[in-house]
């Protein structure tokens, strides 16, 4: 990969690329779609990266499909996909480590300890890999977004990081590869996530502001549904995640749900038109 | 620079790099000559980096002498200066850094906590930024030289790393911006760092194997000499930097004193001839 990155940074062409850890659904697929806008040659990498997950999770069981992804893949004109192998990315004595101090904190940093770190030192590898100009990540990992955004720039990283909007079910559950791991009752309680959210856009609308109240309504809605155990609702400033205390301008609404024994993610930026 | 760089980059030359905090001495200019050797184009950076001084360190006084390091650089065939200003390297919102687990844990780690932590990341962000090819650092900071070598490996850096060998006073005392906080009589007892790793190679000669009797005379001599204050004196693996207990193939013999008010450094490579 080192070397067909040096190749076409030479012919001058410019290198799109969607790191992922494969399982591919439409939210992938609208990467790479974005990915091929911005792009002469389009990277995909697919690695389940090890040292993002902690020691009691899904690591082992994450869902692996690597012939329908690659054919996925080449549906939407991917041009190469990268599949290390675990070995290659991390050797014996491996043991360096990007991370971040502030941002990693908020929202699925408490629960997730050095999962930010994980995430944000395999992008730093695959970047230094494939070498792209453009890469893209999708909006449903906010933190994460932010988080390598924020990293591309600390770290003089010449990349240009698009974000690309949640993508959902017809009946809106955020696409995840962890879906698959809800029961049908649990695929129903799902639901809850999306539900609070558009709560709390026509909360925002009807003029409440206070990120306590928009909090607490979001919550009740949550738990009204079965198998739900909130991890946390947080109404925060989109770039720096920071707790805000009232809407003012673009907000991030941000929730993680476990159902049943999936944790799930969702977001939506609140704003109040004029 | 950033646009230098990718200008340099589409011309196909070879860019070869060495990153310095100024105050040019001979040891520097060593690093350049060997870098003109490995590079169409010659780029150093003069950056002394606020992350990698301790609060009670020299950053605010460590000697500064632009003029004199341009003309210097100059002399040796450098094609570019890379001098940035600190707000340039690190906006208000800043917050990653690149650390490696084991390898700052050794040696100068324990005195300087943070330090290593502050070179990894400026030289990953310097190496962002000019994106070399080669480049070359000083033996004389054999702890930085296997930290920086180690970090390129651990996150895919395209980048040749170079040491070239300390370069020494004609008494023998080891290149350091530093000398010249020396007094006349702390300069006589700096010559005790280099003495003591003589001795090292005459008693490894004699067949002295036993890295503790090895360290306790180092000591001794150093401790004969006013002024001075043993930090470590260390033998150890100069690959990982573990310490050794006997010196069985090549081996670091390192070490840190203070002389006054004055920390110096000074290493060597143990061998057994057969």
């Amino acid at each position: 990969m080192q070397r067909e990155a040096a190749r076409l940074l030479q012919t001058g062409k410019a290198i799109a690329f969607v790191p992922t850890m494969g399982y591919f659904h439409e939210g992938h697929l609208a990467l790479m779609r974005e990915g091929r806008k911005h792009g002469d040659a389009l990277i995909i990498s697919i690695f389940v990266n090890p040292t993002q997950f902690g020691p009691s999770e899904d690591f082992q069981t994450y869902p692996r499909d690597p012939d329908r992804d690659a054919s996925l893949a080449e549906s939407v004109g991917v041009d190469v996909v990268f599949a290390p192998e675990a070995e290659a990315m991390y050797d014996k004595a491996y043991q360096t480590y990007v991370d971040l101090e502030m941002l990693p904190q908020y929202l699925c940093g408490p629960s997730r300890p050095g999962h930010f770190r994980g995430v944000a030192t395999v992008v730093a590898k695959l970047f230094n890999i494939v070498r792209p100009h453009v890469a893209i990540f999708g909006e449903k990992d906010y933190q994460q977004f932010v988080i390598i955004r924020r990293m591309v720039r600390d770290l003089h990283l010449d990349i240009r990081i698009i974000g690309v909007p949640i993508v959902r079910e017809p009946d809106g559950l955020a696409m995840s590869s962890r879906n698959t791991y809800l029961s049908e009752d649990e695929r129903r309680s799902a639901l809850s996530l999306l539900q609070a959210l558009q709560q709390a856009h026509k909360n925002v609308a009807q003029g409440i502001r206070d990120a306590g109240q928009l909090i607490h309504e979001a919550s009740e809605l949550i738990r009204s549904y079965p198998y739900t155990k909130i991890d946390y609702v947080a109404v925060c400033d989109p770039e720096t995640l920071e707790n805000v205390s009232r809407v003012e301008g673009p907000t991030l609404m941000a929730l993680a749900v476990w159902v049943g024994k999936t944790r799930l993610i969702d977001n939506t930026i609140l704003t109040i038109d004029y």
